[in-house]
């Protein structure tokens, strides 16, 4: 049974249980909206590492991923376990391994590996080994596809992109564009499906796909593969179409008892950002949002985190339940791991201002707190309270120690002086 | 005459028409703005080396503005005059002087050397140096104060915080804060009350301020000294009473013809933005708004120009005019001339946010432009187009060009290469 059958029976589960307690929620709320779906919690039943279970969706605070992973040009498991130490370090609620190599041990090693490893949940992208495997996107099928997922579900795989909402009627669609297709997923399956003359097999055979889910409770995160990859692609007619079909998707997993959520865009101006989240909450029945951004300017290059951590925090508030980190290289290569770092603390900033905007008491709390010792100039204090402990330190020691005062306005012109 | 009464007598000027030209942008609605006073130009008559005038208000692009200025705890001539050029080459709009010296000679040196070199409207916070000729917030009188005013003005700065707005039943109200005051005019002013037992000299002296700022045709920006310095003070009666007394100060300015814009916070969350760009446009009567950040969390200090740039370009969205800058280093010391740099970055990155979310067409265009630059794997012409071509060059050299291609996924496995 996954968690979701589990909460229509009313079972409380050991997760259901942490997640009520780390985010101070009654779990009779919290357990009612795993039932009704507005909640997925991924847990693996084969992930024996798994120490921090997270609920991701409706009531709850706003989660983190961070993408990690290597590709063809720069592989190494020592490095992507380090990415793996300092996301989870510096706050990241899930990774998510995307390893590409032309040798798919290589990702079997790396994926093996960090589910070993991570205390959080993890997720990948099956269709990136199945494609390898298969030798070339036009040689695909659903066996090699199934054959791939059951592998990486076995063996602890929390939740999974599937990008079964690419029906053939987007390759009209997506002419439109000004980049047809930012999605590697997508940019399979629409290749396949041009090859091919057929409809995408992840969406054809998704109920094949369904029963794997199923049997090891891995959530299945459904791909936006025709999502917006520049301003000018945004809530189009192909990403809608998109949409419509996931919204569909969301009811077959759920009736299967398969948690499910939806991925969303992308490259989205701020203008927009509302109307993209009350759609898919409209369209996929309140499912958990999982957004990739969304990036409101296609100019920001090397501040893409910045960028995105303005969508995000905007998305959060308005219904965004899940923001998948963005960092400063992002569209210019793999980040190194101190892109790793600065991505999962930029975009936790986002998800704290969205917590506190829909009004979480814990976030509102510690602002409170943090404020309460600045104020009191009591700099340790404030440290522990900060998003980023290690940052702070570094520019107390080169400002405040260093000058023995806090340069801003010297002691005696201070505000906070001046008139108490 | 001031810009607003030569908008008023249907005389155009040749700042006028620089910023029509500028921000493409039919100069007949330009002038009507001015008149309206919903748009302001900081150009002091006596700013001789003022090449880029600016406007700031209705239909224009979001503004930005960079603090700069030591302190006592460091002060030094050239190392502001490399700010001020760095935050100009990097895109900022209009400077800020902020200086504070315990010899207010150097003041005036540090002011008139930054008057001389900027090319970019130069503004001033007068009561600062006003309370330190008068050895102290107690001692200062209207007197000092014009004769301060009266001296920046003369030289040619373009804008002025005025913090008039401040009147004795705030005393009363700021004690309900959990940070009574953090604005550094704002605090002198509540001590001078407290301790005179009198009205604020510079409520009740305007008209004074008036006369100067109208002779060399000073913009007065409204100073917020109430704002509020941390998310449990935000909209509470303090900041709004301020406002009020600010909205009857915009139209004592407008009657004398003197340009008047309004400043705004602070630390607000992110529900309650949109609600202060409403309220400031209403009270106000669309003066210009110019907002610090908003920060919409406390807790992320080391990081608050990014936080301030999730908050501004919000902001800048809902109709804020104009941001000022915030630096990784605010609440913790003066910035350094990399902290400069980046916070001018980021904010530009706000701004033109905000700007393609209002619908401005240059912008959209420069975006449609960098994506179609993008699919063409056109570095360097992205680069042209990137908001910072400097960092941008910096990471690909690192990536790109050190691993002769993007490692994301390597040339192969591309979604932009896979289906095209």
């Amino acid at each position: 049974m996954t968690q979701l059958d589990k909460a229509r029976k009313k079972i409380y589960t050991k997760e259901m249980r942490f997640i009520s307690r780390y985010e101070d929620i009654d779990i009779k709320i919290l357990i009612d909206n795993v039932r009704k779906g507005t909640v997925v919690i991924p847990a693996n039943r084969n992930h024996k590492s798994l120490k921090r279970p997270i609920g991701i969706g409706k009531d709850l605070k706003v989660k983190v991923n961070a993408n990690i992973g290597g590709s063809p040009l720069d592989l190494s498991l020592k490095k992507e376990l380090k990415k793996m130490e300092v996301a989870i370090e510096a706050g990241a609620d899930t990774i998510m391994d995307l390893t590409i190599a032309n040798n798919p041990k290589d990702i079997d090693r790396i994926r093996r590996k960090i589910l070993e490893k991570s205390s959080v949940p993890v997720g990948t992208v099956p269709i990136y080994q199945a494609v390898i495997e298969a030798g070339g996107p036009q040689n695909l099928t659903i066996k090699k596809y199934l054959e791939v997922y059951e592998r990486q579900a076995k063996e602890g795989v929390d939740f999974t992109t599937v990008h079964a909402g690419i029906k053939r009627r987007a390759l009209s669609l997506v002419k439109k564009r000004l980049i047809p297709c930012v999605s590697r997923g997508g940019s399979i399956i629409l290749s396949w499906m041009k090859k091919n003359r057929e409809e995408n097999f992840l969406y054809k055979y998704f109920d094949d796909i369904l029963d794997i889910a199923k049997e090891f409770d891995v959530t299945i995160s459904l791909g936006d593969g025709l999502r917006p990859g520049c301003i000018f692609d945004a809530t189009d007619r192909a990403q809608i179409y998109e949409l419509k079909v996931l919204g569909e998707l969301v009811i077959r997993a759920q009736e299967r008892g398969v948690q499910v959520m939806v991925e969303g865009p992308g490259h989205i101006p701020l203008n927009e950002i509302e109307k993209n989240i009350k759609l898919e909450k409209r369209i996929c029945k309140d499912a958990p949002f999982y957004v990739l951004g969304p990036l409101p300017i296609d100019r920001a290059v090397g501040y893409d985190h910045i960028a995105s951590a303005i969508g995000g925090a905007w998305a959060g508030y308005l219904g965004a339940d899940f923001l998948c980190y963005v960092t400063p290289r992002e569209h210019i290569g793999l980040p190194d791991i101190n892109d790793v770092r600065e991505g999962v603390i930029v975009t936790k900033i986002a998800s704290s201002i969205a917590d506190l905007a829909r009004g979480n008491k814990n976030e509102r709390l510690k602002n409170n707190l943090i404020s309460s010792a600045r104020k009191a100039f009591n700099w340790n204090k404030m440290l522990d309270l900060s998003i980023d402990p290690e940052k702070f330190e570094d520019l107390l020691t080169q400002s405040i120690r260093l000058n023995k005062g806090c340069s801003m306005c010297g002691d005696k012109f201070c505000a906070l002086r001046i008139f108490r």
